[in-house]
């Protein structure tokens, strides 16, 4: 058994908590949720969050801690995304919590968007501080006033940093583990350039990390657009994101942002630089995020009645194996087989461990890591072990399998990617039937009211944009942009915006969204 | 050339502002820092983080912008350590950065100890929170009440977390970048164990990787040891620590800390659990801490009048490539070779590379990267090339040895291995020089005011520690126990206190201390 997080649990696979009648009806029925993902979405999620040992709640309203379970996949996915930035002459930093009010509020557009939301440190010990300090929100007014500094030459660019970190933004609309929590990690690249053609080309390259990140890592289709006007990011020139939707919810979320900062902050934080004609230039900038977020979207995704479902790319168990006891079996013998297995397993780099607990059953254990959302069960029992094999069960469809002891590997392999691929396809089928095609106003309504994805031609007016949020402003909160697609469909001439009916100038993608 | 970090220097190697006669000066005679480090000391540091860009100075006081000079420093100890607790089936984490005030002053001596140095968040946006929130300081009472609630039974235990995080002391003494900041990163272990010999194992077997990180990564000798009652962890049960000393300043410095914090926790936080036995009992718990002072540690002992000297282990660029050109040199063919060399270095897990840059000298680029303490110079010239070799300069000692190209790669990894054991060697006599046995009161004024680090048998008491504190309270600060070390001295008996005259139960290491 591989380390104590699975002990933590203790005596009951289906609640954090103990005692009480729900916790006996949960172990009769072998039931560890309360809650059905498809008939209460939101209380499914509280209760998988924190029974797959991802979350516990925090004694502040918004706060959340990241248990060992839920930080592997963080780890995983910092591992893999340090390393491909690294590859671009990206260079980790790590920039101060602290921001003074004067260099906050230097662009205005930008304090404008984070203004309401920002934590303030008035006192240290008993005495009050002079001036009130920020907690960042965000790293761009934190940063800049250096790269200003830092940059002088045409030498001295690109500058391309990036830092791990956590960010705090004391929201009051609902909170929700990884989706929206009052402090969560992030990464944020911060990049200046000479010009905006190496600029623009950056974004891209970033959105597609992004993507893969979703798409190979997390199992999630995402769309590659970029935002509205009115959707953008405060201070920026455009940006561009990785959406991803959520079908019992019907509510498109942003994934994670590649934004083009343009000349704005250049401006404000006044980062200039001698061309190589030896003339004043201003620098093109860029910044880009993805937070632990990405772990909330998968276990909205990917999640079913018995637990968590995690991809295996990002599981940080892959393999559990499990004996399975029978009378005047050969318990050493199955013992000494189910370490034997994850050996070999663990030497071919696959993430696996062995549950050789005494005071539980094996039925006790099925639960236990079906509500951890582990990706492959390994089952060893005495007629496995008289003939030198073992029993996969798959978590996500239950499919079972029988390995000779000789093929482990390259079968185990072999289901797992079948796994990974499996949970994307399922994933972007559900996906793709929340797709609809409106082009009037009576059609987007409709659809909006099945919880679709709208995909709509749009006349690109912000006046317009607003008008729609107005007119569907209701209890299930209103519709808005959630990006134009990269991938745009033939747009005829002619084509009438849906919502204004002015001429179209591009297709859409409009929903609720978190 | 391998990023643009080396770029942002700009047109001056020794100066990360511009302009003016100091920069004309400096460039003229080689030299990049105007301060000496046996003549002023704390300008000394203070201008060669800056100009070895390890630091930049922040508009708030007390915090610091870790460039990535230095962030690669940290990744590089975080990376070993990171895996060191893993094999030991720690697991991360992260714990939020606030804390409410209730649970923060739970433990009487712990809050008494930090809460001057408190930040706290009382705004956000423009509304007054309810109840003033605090930042973490160090997160025993951020979490203890949460291993209140998971840990039941005996197996739950033991529970090992670690997280990475930053945290924040709002200190009013003098700040110094990397030694004492106001917000700085460290990683925190916290672990329950059911018995006390377990946590009393888990201490050492942490500071021995701190004692690695300080001697094998940061080449700088450190002492193992106890710290007195006086100067233990707040609230705890008893603090181990590794002790480095500075000796330009007479001062010791705590490197890192392993604290066993026995059941004082466990009792206030109600940590029970159920023995094997089926008794109630309390657990024992832990926690230990390093941070990123280490850093600043290593740039106090090793760097010299021409700059930062980085150890190999921990240095980001190990070697750098430099061609040398001549009037009528084959040019191309030595940028070749330059590449080549740094292409067979990388190959062989070298971090190496090249400056090719056509706008500065050769000896601007010497300084450049000896300012920022790169291990290993290799130049190329005509003559090298000519005979198929390359010639390498120590940054340590200035030694030069012709390589041929045949035995690049044997001779570098020799070379920097030797140059790691040289930097640990010197510091050691330079430590070791420093180190005083003080047996009287007049013995040990005297060795304090030669900026010693005394060992002196004591009587252990802390009546008698803070006596000698008043007694040698002045400009230079008081003297206190930096730790008993575990590697004791015989102590004959009937040896008397060196301060009270009392017999002496133990010898300590007593000095000033940052």
């Amino acid at each position: 058994m591989g380390g104590g997080e699975a002990k933590k649990s203790g005596g009951n696979p289906g609640k954090s908590g103990r005692g009480g009648k729900k916790k006996e009806v949960k172990k009769e029925t072998g039931l560890g949720l309360t809650n059905k993902k498809d008939e209460n979405f939101g209380e499914w999620y509280s209760e998988v969050v924190v029974n797959g040992e991802m979350i516990e709640y925090y004694d502040i309203s918004g706060c959340y801690i990241l248990r060992p379970w839920a930080m592997t996949i963080w780890e995983i996915m910092q591992k893999f995304f340090d390393a491909e930035i690294k590859k671009m002459k990206i260079k980790n930093c790590y920039f101060p919590l602290f921001v003074s009010p004067t260099v906050l509020q230097k662009e205005k557009d930008h304090i404008e968007g984070f203004a309401p939301e920002v934590a303030w440190v008035t006192k240290s010990g008993e005495s009050d501080l002079e001036v009130p300090i920020a907690i960042r929100p965000t790293s761009e007014t934190v940063m800049y006033p250096y790269y200003s500094k830092w940059i002088r030459g045409h030498r001295d660019l690109p500058l391309k940093l990036n830092q791990w970190c956590n960010v705090v933004r004391w929201e009051f609309s609902h909170p929700t583990p990884f989706i929206r929590s009052r402090e969560f990690l992030w990464q944020e690249g911060h990049t200046a350039f000479a010009t905006k053609e190496e600029a623009d080309t950056e974004v891209l390259e970033i959105l597609e990390l992004y993507r893969r990140i979703y798409e190979e890592f997390l199992a999630i289709p995402v769309i590659k657009g970029k935002k509205s006007e009115l959707e953008k990011f405060a201070g920026g020139y455009y940006t561009t994101s990785v959406e991803a939707f959520i079908p019992n919810t019907g509510r498109g979320i942003q994934g994670a942002t590649s934004h083009c900062l343009g000349q704005n902050f250049a401006k404000m934080f006044e980062i200039n630089f001698e061309n190589e004609k030896g003339e004043k230039a201003m620098v093109w900038q860029n910044s880009w995020a993805y937070s632990s977020r990405t772990i909330g979207v998968m276990i909205m995704v990917h999640g079913d009645d018995k637990g968590l479902v995690l991809p295996p790319r990002v599981a940080s168990v892959q393999v559990i194996v499990v004996p399975v006891p029978y009378k005047d079996a050969d318990m050493q013998g199955i013992f000494d087989a189910c370490n034997a297995t994850v050996d070999t397993l663990c030497a071919a780099g696959i993430r696996a461990e062995a549950d050789l607990r005494d005071n539980y059953s094996p039925g006790w254990k099925y639960s236990h890591w079906e509500m951890k959302g582990v990706p492959l069960r390994i089952e060893i029992g005495p007629k496995d072990f008289a003939n030198n094999q073992v029993r996969a069960v798959r978590r996500d469809n239950v499919a079972k399998t029988d390995i000779p002891r000789a093929e482990l590997v390259e079968k185990v392999n072999q289901i797992l990617e079948d796994i990974q691929q499996s949970l994307f396809d399922a994933a972007k089928k559900k996906r793709d039937d929340c797709m609809h095609i409106a082009r009037t106003w009576e059609e987007f309504v409709e659809a909006l009211g099945q919880k679709k994805m709208i995909l709509a031609p749009w006349c690109d007016e912000e006046e317009v944009e607003k008008d729609v949020k107005a007119r569907t402003k209701g209890e299930m909160g209103a519709a808005k942009t959630l990006c134009s697609p990269f991938e745009q469909p033939e747009l005829p001439e002619g084509t009438k915006c849906f919502a204004s009916g002015k001429p179209a100038t591009k297709w859409s993608y409009w929903g609720r969204s978190y």
